[in-house]
C-alpha cells in the first residue's frame, strides 16, 4: 500500500522506463510496443502479451501528456460535446465517433452541454486548453457561436454533428432533415389528414428549424394549409413534449395526425396517445423523425423517419481525421447529408 | 486562414499569453481567470463574459497538459470504461459520472469496451498513459484482472461501477443484484409460476452471477425446484436473447413466466413474447432487471426491477474524489448496493 502510494512520484523519476526498456523486456522492437500502447489491430496475439507482462513489470507508463508537448507530437485527444447522453440517439452518435477515433490511436474526452450555450462554450474553452487535436460539436444552438470559429478554435479543427451553425463554415455532418421532415408529413396530409400537429424542440436549433421547414414545404406543396395553433416547438424532453400534445388533443377541434421532429417528442406523443386512446379518445396517426429501441413494439400506430446516428458520428470523425491526417487539410468545409429512410406503420410489420 | 493555420506553432512560442494577462485585460483577480476556465458555478455572468472576451482576445489557451506534469499538478482527467454505450442504462451511468466530475473540475475520457476483456486492458494501458488521475471502469468480467490491480495501476486510484472484480479491493458501486432477482422470481413462484425461465448475460459478468444467484435462492425459499432446461445465459444483446426465449416457447413444455436479468434480455423477451401472441400462444408473465423508457407501454405484461444507473455513476465519481481530494484517501476499499425498486405490472398503471 505504502509502495503503492509511492508510485506517483517515482513516475516523475528520470529513471522511469523507456519504450526501449520495455522493448528489451519483451524482447520485441520499439515499434511493436507503441503498436501495442496505441490499441494498434493486427499485432500477433503473443507479442501483445509479451509487451503487457513487460510493462506490467517494469510499471511502464507512456506518458501522452509529455508528447503532445513537444512540437509535431500530438495529445492523442479529440474533445466531444454532444447536446443530451440521455437521448439514445447521442449514445450512438458517439459509439461511432469513438470507434472511428480508436482506429486512428485517438481517445474522446466527452462533454454533455445539455443543450446549454454558455456549458457548450466552457467545454469548447477547456477541451482547448487540454490541447485536443480536434473537435466534434453537436452545437446547442445558441445565438452567439463565435466560440465554434476558427479565429476562437487557434486552429483546431472542429466537425459540426447532427446540427449546423448558421456562419460558421466547418466540416458539418447533417441528416436529410428537410426531405425527411417533408416526405413524412406529405404522407400524412396524402392519407387525409388536414389537422396535422407539429412537436418540435427548441427552433435555435438547426434541426428544428429544418424540420419545421419541411414540415411546412410539404403542406405548401399539397395546396393544405398549416394550423398554426397545432405548431407547437421547444419540448426538450418527453415530458414537456406528452404535456403539449395532451393540451393539443383537449382541444375542440384537435389534430388527427402528428408529425413529431425528434425521438423525444415522438416518445411524449406516444404517451399523449396511448392515455388519450384508454380514455376511449379517438385515433391519432403518429409519424416521428429519429427511430428509437421497440419502435416497432410502440402501443399506438407509428411510423419513424430513420436514419443511423452511429454512421452520422463515424462520418464526423473520418472528416476530422481526414484534417488531421493531411488528407485534405486546405479543403474547403464539406458538407456530408446522411440519407434517410421513412418506415411506415412498424406496429403493422 | 494562413493565419489560423500559423496559430498551432505560435501556440508553443514561450511569449504564449498566462493566466495573469487575461486577468489584466479582463480586469479581474487571476482566481476569477482560473475559475471561469475550470467551469466553476457561481461566476457572475459579466464577469465571466469579460474573461471569455479577453481569452478569445488574447487566444489564451490553458495548457492541462503542462500543469499535469509539474509535481503535484493534476491531469484533470479520468478515465472511464463502460461495456455498451447503446445499453441506455450505461449512457445514464456515463450522465452521472461526467456531472459529477465536471462539478470537480475533471473531464472524462470515455471509451467502449463493448464486453471485450483484451479492450478493456488497452483502454485502461492508454488511459494510465496519458496521465489519467483516477479510473472508473465497468469491468467486462475477463477471466484474468491483473491490469485491474492497484499494483498494475500505480497508484492512480480505480472504482468499479455496476460490476464487482473477484478478487480486486477497491472501491465498487453496484446495485443490489440478488436482492432484486430474489424479490421478482418469489414474485413470479407466488403467483403460481412453477416452470420459469431464467435469460442472463455472460456468467462471467458478476452481475450475471449475483442475478441467477437471486433466481435460485428465491425457488430454494419457495421450495420450488430451479428448472434448468429453462436457464438460458450467455445472451449479451437483445436479438441473441429474443432467439433463446424463441427456442423455450417452442419447447412441448414452455415457460409460463420468465425472468429476465438485464435490459437487453428483457427487450429480446417482449420481442419473442409479442411475436408468440400474435400467432395465438398462450401469455408468459414477464420481469426483468433494469427498467428502460417506454418500459411502462410494454405491449406485453410487464414488472420490472427498477434502480438508478445516473445514480450509480454520480456515487462510482463521488467514492473516486473523495480519493483524489484526501477526504478518504487511506480508507479500506467501500462497497456500495445502491437499492433495487421492483415496479409491479407497469401496463396496468
Amino acid at each position: 500500500m505504502d509502495q503503492t502510494a509511492a508510485r506517483p512520484g517515482r513516475r516523475r523519476r528520470p529513471a522511469a522506463p523507456t519504450v526501449q526498456d520495455v522493448a528489451v523486456e519483451a524482447g520485441v522492437s520499439p515499434m511493436t510496443v507503441s503498436r501495442v500502447l496505441s490499441g494498434a489491430a493486427h499485432v500477433r496475439p503473443e507479442l501483445r502479451a509479451r509487451v503487457e507482462a513487460a510493462v506490467a513489470k517494469l510499471d511502464y507508463h507512456r506518458n501522452e501528456n509529455a508528447r503532445s508537448l513537444r512540437p509535431g507530437h500530438r495529445s492523442g485527444l479529440v474533445g466531444v460535446t454532444i447536446t443530451n447522453i440521455a437521448n439514445p440517439y447521442y449514445a450512438e452518435l458517439q459509439r461511432g465517433l469513438e470507434e472511428v477515433a480508436a482506429r486512428h490511436g485517438r481517445r474522446i474526452l466527452v462533454g454533455n452541454s445539455n443543450e446549454d450555450p454558455a456549458l457548450e462554450r466552457q467545454l469548447v474553452a477547456d477541451f482547448l486548453g487540454r490541447r485536443v487535436e480536434g473537435l466534434v460539436v453537436v452545437p446547442s444552438g445558441g445565438p452567439d457561436a463565435d466560440h465554434l470559429q476558427p479565429a476562437a478554435l487557434g486552429g483546431v479543427p472542429l466537425v459540426l454533428a447532427s446540427r449546423a451553425v448558421p456562419g460558421v463554415d466547418v466540416d458539418t455532418v447533417l441528416v436529410d432533415d428537410v426531405r425527411g421532415a417533408r416526405e413524412a408529413t406529405a404522407t400524412l396530409l396524402a392519407e387525409g389528414h388536414r389537422r396535422v400537429a407539429f412537436l418540435g424542440h427548441r427552433l435555435s436549433a438547426f434541426t428544428g428549424q429544418r424540420r419545421l421547414e419541411g414540415f411546412r414545404l410539404a403542406h405548401a406543396q399539397a395546396g393544405v394549409p398549416v394550423v398554426d395553433e397545432l405548431v407547437r416547438v421547444g419540448q426538450q424532453d418527453a415530458a414537456s413534449a406528452q404535456q403539449a400534445l395532451t393540451a393539443l388533443l383537449e382541444l375542440d377541434d384537435p389534430p388527427t395526425a402528428v408529425f413529431s421532429a425528434n425521438n423525444r417528442n415522438t416518445v411524449g406523443a406516444i404517451r399523449a396517445i396511448a392515455a388519450r386512446a384508454a380514455t376511449g379518445g379517438p385515433p391519432v396517426r403518429l409519424f416521428g423523425f429519429d427511430s428509437f429501441e421497440l419502435a416497432d413494439l410502440s402501443p399506438v400506430a407509428l411510423s419513424v423517419v430513420d436514419h443511423d446516428a452511429r454512421e452520422l458520428g463515424a462520418r464526423a470523425a473520418g472528416l476530422l481525421f481526414e484534417r488531421l491526417e493531411g488528407t485534405v487539410p486546405r479543403a474547403p468545409a464539406r458538407l456530408v447529408e446522411l440519407p434517410v429512410v421513412l418506415r411506415e406503420h412498424l406496429r403493422d410489420r
